[in-house]
């Protein structure tokens, strides 16, 4: 196993024995009564005993065994959020000093200097009415612990609490991580800052940043000063800011991998420095989306020396192991051009332009290898010349990912998290690092998964936007990462996913509160409340479909309604379920009909509130076919529900019509789309199917 | 007058003659066409003139004239607040720099190197579908118009605009303050600045920062470093914080008074420094509220040795030529107590101990005299020894107020401002520092009366409520202070103030969200429209009469309804101005009607879902009288309008019984004032009335 984890200190051997006569203690006095949890991601077991432990005043926490100032910020920030929980002040500095901890916190050492892609996250938690012990090998084992404990608290007639549990609990894959592009579209720390608080809630360990790009170069570069003079629009983190970052994971336990994306995707660094290009110059940031031709010149020696003397300052910048060279989508259409590349690679014996990328590669690594960090990069630059220690990011899929372990590499997956696809979140849940063709592996090579990485590419997101498409979704993809693989029941995960999205928010996350602000912006001083009736039912089109309607670049607003509407259409998911169980029984005598009944009246009836608003709004004008559809679907549907209240076969015409409603090609004006069209679609087949049964 | 207007500089000679011209223009081309305005404080004149000046990606802002970092840094402000109220992205570095600026800005000169209540805060703002121009003799008054342009945007079916419009304004008071209360309830630095954006967009010009209380020490000491330390539970202000915030309220042309309260409301200084006091010690930070016995021996020299370094020390930090030393309510049970004072007063001949505290306050004047200020403090200050550039704040009204005036002294209100009172924004907006008896002072005696503040005392408000408890409402004080006194109806000024409340959402205020958040916190896991529905209607009861349920310490959480509940209920307000126009006319046909029903028929069904979620909260268990109370009254009123629409007279047995539930003694427990009384009271007369005529 390349990364197993250290076995469990000695320290932790009276935790073991402990807890298995708590588990004892649980599985009795818990027998008869099977409770679920709220806890996402779900921890690795969990057992419920007989009681609660209430979170008064005079809840006290004790640090023992191993302490670090991290540790004491941690539980300073643990009593913050009790409070923002509880809305109970708790004063550090309190009179009673002398009462008994309600939660003691027992950290073995130290963990890893640098937190690696092995450092340990163990922790067990037990609760019992009179107080909670939460132990864990390593700090950051006590951040995880410290995120379950949080969740944990409700409330009942009596006040707040946790309920008594044993939880034990540790990370099925080592590698977690959410990428955030920052270059696309600038993304000021506060943004880092509160995401990562949000990763440390679902227990992911690594930001992936992604800091240059064709748009923008996003870091203060004191040996280059014009890649972020020239190649940011002043729109970069001062290194200073930078450390305040670093400081800010560290503290929650999440590395920081850095990722300087290279020979392409590097518009913003040739503005400042055209001679490292392969086409003159002079270069402009790019503001348009998409491959562009423009690239390093790899046959270039002064790019190495270029190269060596930013690849040293960035690497003392950033002190994790791992450095993300990026590598991907280079077209080589510059290479092609140019008559010195192209003499350079017939000299060398190279027979495309890929043999070219393995070279530059080579040298980079030669450099990060001296500068004492690993390689990563996307599949591109997987060669079976480089040293065993590179990680590969695999954004092409399972496939290639099993090829790469098949050959000995390490590799991570991000094919299947891109959130800037705007997909439900079961569809991520339903991926595994370890599922597809990596289920065939042999152990041996199981173990170089090391996990995965959500993406957040940020062409249609900017810092108003961007909480609203990495939360909550991203907390699935993160579960699938932390929990064993048979907690996959997409339903419970909507269920906890709903609770944790309320806590997000106390976070500080603007996932909800942008969206509702955008929504209002949208109509001006008109009432918000026909907007928010359509929006609850749209989202955004799929994929990398929205530029087919308009032109995107990095100046265009993201202030229509497909940047307010959310990702994911709750009421559109639950209108299914009611749908899909009320056609399962009786649709006469099923309470389901009033509940899918009163919400189709809603939406039916919604328009003609909404549509004066929607005409003085120049942002929402296009709206207008939409939201008519969206008013004939819900008559639709109401129609339907009534043939088959009455059993009564539907008349052809209205047949004729519902049909064309339902096929409709899509609006693509307003690039949304209506997300209830399959529970009405539903409806009217079961009331069609009716036909010839009256 | 004292603080006479500067007059225009002749830069401004040419504004006039073109302002002269446009208000020309104005009075033809929008002759028939009389508009309101939205904003708030309404400018001291606005004239509309036809057409808009859109603001779209190419929006460009030219600074002309004088500039300073503080400009520059106020149009980036604007830039990012253009953004967040158009989701349009403006790029400083675009491409197409040539384009004509939509908005000159243009300042005259650099005004006053520290603000002071003389400061000039005149602008002018023009606009037309061209380009708006924005001149002021100072920044401060540059800071002034931007806020006025930002209140401009609107949304039409063309984009987003600002009216063509001619504006002059300026301030009615020089002195227009926010008193905020740091001891009581810990405020950190983040409240503050962000209420300083809301002072700033209302044009409020000080913030009178209450720094010391028998609560709290909040400002790090280093002369004598125990009162910070020992006397703040840890939770005070670096001075490197505050002189971040000082730059940040300079930057939004903001003085900040600093008020360290002397010689009584002290416990907190005599934790670390018991040898001050007028009884022996030991002391320990008050944990209650009220007038507390403890205070400083003004007959100790080393008393005014302490003061003299701690003053130099603090009149450095903070440079406003203003320093509060507060003086209010010493109880002088302490004094009476102790034999040394009573013999000091015996032989200085003073009669009682008001003599006592202006000896005091003599000497502590000196100090601050000594250090180049000028002493503020509350009315008990007020001694016709003092002199004539002393300013008295009146909490006491405006008959103390005016006396002070008359005396010769400068004075600013504050009686009638209180915001913990938990008043209607109404009831403080009819509220003028120039009212009452002070309105017949002559014209000498008036300019003394410079203003006023309001007062947000912290008894019951921490850094969760606060923002909910200073707006809106403080918008309406504000208006006061800044606009022409016939600038008075309340319709109008609730209208506007709707619109500016959701403006103050964007600036990132709290006061919306965060009683969203504590109502779900309310009910755990529960939906909370019903609890909403509820809220909505309900206000806390007035003025100090909370701890007459409970007793009330630091310590108490602030989590229950009546902290989450609104302070004024804009639902109740608008269902009894329908009842009113629908009393005027003939209910039977008045549409009003339907709206009354509507609203009454879900707060009475309401009920059957709130009822479970109260029972499962120990928050909210208190609560369920007054909903049940709140069902009845709906239905007490529904069943009116019944008797009202069909013209007959209701069942003697009905009467008495609503009667009763009208008359009921409130329910103390849940602190909560049912705001709909009035307006189902209404009703119920009405109803009543028409005994013997059907």
């Amino acid at each position: 196993m390349v990364f197993s984890k250290k076995s469990r200190s000695k320290t932790f051997y009276f935790v073991v024995v402990l807890s298995v006569f708590l588990i004892c203690v649980s599985s009795i006095s818990a027998r008869s009564e099977r409770r679920h949890h709220d806890l996402m991601p779900a921890p690795n077991s969990i057992s419920f005993v007989q009681g609660k432990l209430y979170v008064d005043a005079g809840f006290r926490i004790a640090l023992t065994g191993y302490s670090e100032p991290r540790l004491q910020r941690a539980v300073d920030r643990l009593i913050r959020r009790l409070t923002i929980q509880t809305g109970i002040p708790f004063f550090p500095g309190n009179e009673e000093k002398n009462l008994e901890p309600s939660l003691v916190i027992q950290c073995s050492g130290p963990g890893e200097k640098v937190q690696s892609v092995g450092e340990d996250e163990f922790y067990t938690l037990d609760i019992n009415p009179a107080r909670a012990e939460l132990m864990a090998p390593t700090p950051v084992g006590v951040l995880r612990g410290i995120e379950t404990f949080l969740q944990l608290i409700k409330l009942d007639e009596v006040g707040f609490y946790v309920p008594a549990v044993h939880i034990e609990d540790e990370p099925r894959y080592p590698w977690r991580g959410l990428l955030i592009d920052v270059c696309r579209h600038w993304m000021p720390a506060e943004v880092i800052k509160r995401n990562l608080d949000g990763m440390a809630a679902v227990k992911l360990n690594i930001l992936h940043w992604h800091l240059s790009e064709d748009q923008g170069f996003r870091v203060e570069c004191r040996s280059f000063p014009k890649l972020h003079q020239v190649g940011s629009d002043g729109n970069y983190y001062t290194q200073k800011q930078i450390q305040e970052i670093l400081e800010y994971a560290k503290d929650r336990g999440i590395r920081v991998v850095p990722e300087f994306d290279m020979p392409g995707h590097t518009t913003s660094w040739l503005v400042g420095y055209p001679e490292l290009a392969s086409a003159p110059g002079p270069y402009q940031i790019e503001r348009k989306w998409g491959v562009i031709d423009s690239c390093m010149d790899p046959t270039k020696e002064e790019l190495y020396e270029f190269l060596d003397a930013f690849l040293g300052e960035m690497t003392s910048l950033f002190p994790d192991v791992y450095f993300h060279i990026g590598g991907d989508e280079v077209n080589g259409n510059h290479w092609n051009q140019n008559p010195n590349i192209t003499a350079f690679k017939r000299k060398q014996g190279m027979k495309d332009n890929h043999d070219l990328q393995v070279y530059f590669n080579q040298r980079v690594q030669a450099i990060l290898q001296k500068y004492g960090k690993k390689m990563i990069g996307w599949d591109e630059i997987f060669h079976p010349d480089l040293p065993k220690d590179v990680v590969v990011q695999s954004w092409r899929g399972p496939e290639a990912l099993a090829a790469i372990a098949r050959e000995g590499y390490m590799g991570i997956l991000s094919n299947g998290y891109y959130l800037d696809y705007i997909l439900p979140a079961s569809e991520h849940y339903t991926v595994d690092p370890l599922g597809r063709d990596a289920a065939a592996l042999n152990s041996g090579k199981k173990v170089l998964i090391l996990g995965g990485e959500a993406c957040m590419w940020a062409e249609f997101v900017n810092p108003e936007t961007i909480d609203s498409r990495i939360w909550p979704r991203t907390a699935a993809i993160a579960e699938r990462f932390w929990s064993p693989s048979h907690v996959n029941d997409p339903e419970d995960m909507y269920r906890r996913l709903e609770i944790l999205d309320g806590k997000l928010d106390l976070l500080g996350l603007n996932h909800n509160l942008n969206p509702s602000k955008m929504l209002q912006r949208l109509v001006g001083k008109n009432s918000v409340h026909p907007l928010r009736v359509l929006a609850e039912i749209v989202e955004s089109v799929k994929r990398y479909t929205r530029p087919n309607t308009r032109e995107y670049t990095q100046m265009t607003p993201l202030n229509r309604l497909v940047d307010a509407a959310k990702p994911e259409s709750h009421a559109a998911r639950k209108l299914e379920n009611l749908v899909d169980e009320l056609l399962k029984k009786n649709p006469r005598l099923n309470k389901n009909r009033f509940a899918i009944e009163d919400r189709l009246k809603e939406w039916r009836d919604n328009h003609v509130l909404l549509l004066p608003i929607l005409e003085s709004s120049y942002l929402l004008k296009e709206i207008i076919p939409l939201a008519q559809d969206v008013r004939d679907l819900a008559d639709v549907g109401l129609r339907a529900l009534k043939y088959l209240e009455y059993q009564q076969s539907p008349p052809k015409e209205w047949i004729k019509n519902a049909k064309k409603l339902l096929e409709r090609p899509k609006k693509p004006e307003s690039e949304l789309i209506i997300q209830i069209v399959p529970a009405i679609r539903k409806l009217f087949e079961a009331a069609v199917s009716l036909e010839g049964t009256s």
